[in-house]
């Protein structure tokens, strides 16, 4: 009986997923190769498949099956329990919210994405914000349908992080502020200085031998190119299944480090995505956990990695090759460029690994009042604009680099943010614990290894997809849960080093 | 009453439709862009769209909404009426089908896929043939489910022919095959020599100058950049709708003519599929009429114009631009290298326009043979090489560049081929009907002129999408029946010329 009931459970789940990456296909496609005057049939393209997807999870087969396997699920294997709790979560939102409100949802993001691309070509917040007030009043409603007892923000939250609470990430978030906003001080206070220009000061670099060296170093680092592809994108992302992630990144002529660390970023994506199991390709054990743990993924390879002094040591020489403008570079000067704090970086994808917590905060708190109607979509650009002023002491001089930098609000994507600094905290604490295991780490990447480091990854948490909730991961992965301890340890021990302070921030005597 | 049935017939359309130009963006990533591991999921994922749009097209939605439009449909406006007819016909082809049968044939094309990939490279017949048995047994079964009690060829001949009978195809290939074996028997004869090595006595052709010419050729011919990009692909294809319709094109190093004409050939497919009606893109009024129309536009663009004197003019000297060492040629030389009818050519789409039918009717012959049982698929190599021997005087040497050249039979589509020279035929009967109504069209297309001709094309045959049956779409753009009338006109003057022949092939004194 049960077994009946689990096996049409995870067919109808198996045709759900097949379509849901199907929708990825087609966003990739949008976003990377699709001609500019696809967006209609793309839009409608999309639409149908997210209305097919969405009745299918709500279909009364999945309803009748979780029924049985709520009254006989006993004997099910653990795996099998878990499958079965992931499909009865995501069943349970999607009944919750009505086919033409998904559908909806869905056409305004495909129509906002290419207005908010020529809104921000032109720094035309006007143009853009209608679409964003559409998303407001849509999430709103669709938080409503959800539970119109709870704050609507923790339920949008939910989406992006089904495990954890808002009290857990605020917990996370707060210490995260704590931390930062004193040692960013500090460090603006200390006469420390670093080779801030090293790159910049050296000419420009042509996007072909940026992709070049992002082709080398993605090599490098162990991308199998069989199961994947680099590409251009407005706004750099990483889509696909095991058999198939893909990275994009985009090029600034000024700024190797750009398109570099966010091709490193992207591959992290990438080998989460490629570290699940094939053989749970299209259930719930071969997907990702949620975002914060997909961003760990990320964050550790760019920053744990990426921007540590060990791997320098492999990077620059590769550098050197694309461009001989490097050649006069040490390794400790590339290494001080990459790890600089600005202070007048208005981007949040061209941030440092601690103002970006910052940028973060920002849309947080702006993104929180939106839904809560505490502002209005018409006063975005004034109160983001205010924000820089008081947490960054800069201010934007357009929309363009101010509130229309990112494409997350295009697509309809509130109580995401959020998920980055988590990230970033999640990746400090799997790093620590990598390092615990594996004893030379560091004397591994300056050799240019990353196997041990993959693997270590691959199977403590890649492989998992969402068998555990997100804290059990972290828990299983680490052996404490889930907290911004490792963070503040790790940027106290990196930042104090690099601009020399001590442990409470004051700079050092 | 009917306005609501109709009402809901076209949203479930709507989205049936939808659901098919995703799986053609599916299948295009897989030909041009996926990674080469990524097939098993790829697989999985069409297989769900193809399950998904089938489960839409019988469901009892259709079925009611058709039901009532039978007892009430005589106050529908004609394009209403043409709606109907276009989504009963294929309503009723797909219940007739299990959709079980549907999901393993595409499960199986998309397999075949790159095993037929594989087994060309390595001239491995054996590897290919137990996906070749499948798909024969799989035909076999389809159009045994539409009608048992016809030849099961003219069922599978309707998937890609709807509105034309087989003895309307037989009689159109039958005047083809009578009019082109004496021919080619007597410019085999004549002792009229052609500037054949023209292009390939002048060395090699980088693929990159290759496509910068195709790029050129494209924008010469009004290509619209914005809704169109021309990629590689081993067998190229055209594939969109009215707002993203895509060429591609593969090149040889020693032959630029043939990434050339493949170019313009798909270019005709799509200016088909971009001159489809924007505002009924998801109904059949704004879908393509079948196979044999699409191919007279690739076909008539291909040959009727860039095969023609006139556009070498046009032609030539942007050649040169690409390909300096072509500046020696005269336009004559370089027309006449562009028809030379081949006597040792084994490979359909390198084919000059009157051999090519000869590679066609083997195709056509074998896929019968096959289906009817007279042959079994271990002896296709044998069979194949046989009747290159007899028809064409050459034998292949490896089943490579024999009886695996094409991607047709990986993809599971028998009845496919006939269209070919279908289109071409009718691309004949078209032409001379545009040229009765553009009075200098010659000269246009000598002056690099295509904005009537395209207008024509779009007027008389895009626009209407399906809105007529295949015949009455003829009859209305060329005030005649379809039949190879033109066709025998056009080559017994054209090749006549070049060859010297008088009007019953005999070589002109």
């Amino acid at each position: 009986m049960s077994g009946d009931a689990y096996t049409t459970l995870c067919e109808q789940y198996e045709q759900i997923a097949n379509i849901q990456h199907a929708q990825s296909v087609l966003s990739w496609d949008q976003q990377v190769t699709m001609p500019e005057d696809g967006t209609p049939a793309r839009t409608a393209q999309l639409s149908a498949l997210s209305t097919v997807a969405h009745d299918a999870l709500t279909d009364d087969v999945i309803a009748d099956a979780l029924e049985t396997l709520r009254a006989n699920g006993e004997s099910l294997s653990a795996d099998e329990k878990a499958t079965v709790r992931e499909i009865r979560r995501k069943h349970k939102r999607a009944t919750a919210v009505p086919e033409s409100l998904v559908a909806e949802m869905s056409e305004t993001s495909s129509e906002a994405l290419s207005v908010w691309e020529s809104a921000r070509a032109d720094d035309d917040f006007d143009a853009f914000a209608p679409y964003l007030q559409r998303h407001v009043e849509l999430n709103r409603e669709y938080a409503d349908h959800i539970d119109p007892t709870r704050d609507p923000y923790a339920v949008l939250l939910e989406e992006f992080e089904p495990c954890l609470s808002l009290d857990h990430v605020e917990s996370v978030l707060r210490t995260i502020r704590e931390t930062l906003i004193p040692m960013i001080d500090a460090i603006r206070a200390s006469e420390t200085t670093l080779a801030t220009d090293a790159f910049t000061a050296q000419g420009t670099y042509s996007p072909a031998d940026q992709e070049a060296l992002c082709r080398d170093v993605l090599t490098t680092l162990g991308y199998p190119w069989e199961r994947g592809r680099l590409d251009t994108a407005p706004h750099p992302f990483s889509m696909g299944t095991s058999f198939d992630a893909r990275v994009t990144t985009r090029f600034n002529e000024t700024d190797p480090l750009g398109s570099l660390f966010s091709t490193i970023h992207e591959f992290g994506h990438a080998m989460y995505t490629l570290g699940l199991s094939d053989d749970a390709y299209a259930t719930p054990l071969g997907e990702d956990r949620d975002l914060s743990v997909h961003e760990s993924q990320s964050r550790l390879w760019e920053n744990h990695i990426g921007r540590s002094r060990a791997f320098w040591d492999v990077l620059l020489p590769q550098m050197n090759k694309h461009f001989p403008q490097t050649d006069t570079l040490s390794v400790n000067e590339a290494y001080e460029a990459a790890n600089q704090v600005y202070e007048d970086n208005l981007i949040r994808v061209n941030a440092d690994e601690l103002t970006y917590h910052l940028h973060i905060l920002i849309r947080y708190e702006i993104e929180r009042a939106l839904i809560a109607g505490d502002i209005d979509v018409a006063e975005v650009p004034a109160v983001w604009n205010e924000k820089y002023e008081e947490y960054l002491g800069i201010r934007p001089e357009t929309d363009a680099e101010g509130c229309l930098q990112d494409i997350h609000w295009s697509h309809g994507n509130i109580g995401y943010f959020p998920t980055y600094s988590l990230g970033s905290a999640m990746a400090a604490q799997l790093y620590a614990a990598a390092e615990e295991s594996i004893a030379d780490l560091d004397s591994q990447i300056a050799a240019g290894s990353f196997d041990k480091i993959r693997e270590w990854l691959q199977t403590n948490i890649h492989q998992h997809g969402a068998r555990y909730e997100t804290n059990e991961l972290i828990k299983q992965a680490t052996g404490s849960s889930f907290t911004a301890d490792a963070f503040v340890s790790y940027v106290t021990e990196k930042y104090g080093s690099l601009y020399n302070l001590d442990q409470d921030f004051h700079v050092a005597k």
